[in-house]
């Protein structure tokens, strides 16, 4: 299940899935066992914290979108992407984020990571 | 030791020695004990077949840049860029890469992992 073009749809799929809104189809990319590091070196999160993670995270609205093409190794998906965040307080922000994806044997991802930190978060010009 | 600062310089002196032709360069970024996991998805190479690794990968010269910010987490940095190598034998080929450097707390690179694969390869046009 773990084609390039399967992991290159996950990809399409996610992204779409956050630009609509639509928390549950983010999940439903994911395993049942998955973890969800957000952003590296924070404790990886699991189960029904995924679902509440993505819709805290995205509650105000967001827009995201690839800024380069998406990397795709034997059994994983790296992709460089922008997101403008439309916060419930304060103002919107732009993160340049970096996902990686790894996926198992039956195509859903395993485990994410995502990769930024506060050199990678502006706020958005009015 | 492992501010963003000193990971982005990192980066940038690591993409600056291979564009240099400089390996032992590359070699000094590293920690001792440094995995490299290049592409993702094969056994990690360790102590001095990492050196000859990278001789072997840009033997016949290389050019490299990024194609995006360099995204910073706690302890990690993460980085899409482009490479132009000029193979011994065959025509130059570009790769799109994404790299994933993981620092230990001297700020040395203890893990490395490159994101790619065959639909990241193209023929350079003559």
């Amino acid at each position: 299940m773990t084609t390039p073009e399967h992991m290159q749809q996950t990809v399409d799929r996610y992204l779409a899935a956050i630009n609509a809104g639509d928390m549950d189809a983010v999940i439903a990319l994911y395993a049942d066992n998955a973890s969800v590091e957000d952003p590296a070196g924070t404790e990886p999160k699991r189960g029904a914290d995924i679902l509440q993670f993505y819709k805290n995270a995205f509650a105000g609205g967001a827009t995201v979108a690839l800024t380069g093409p998406v990397r795709l190794s034997a059994k994983a998906a790296a992709f460089p992407f922008r997101a403008e965040i439309t916060r419930t307080e304060g103002p919107t922000i732009i993160v340049e984020v970096i996902d990686i994806f790894e996926f198992d044997d039956d195509g859903k991802v395993a485990r994410m990571t995502a990769y930024f930190g506060p050199a990678n978060i502006t706020v958005k010009e009015a």
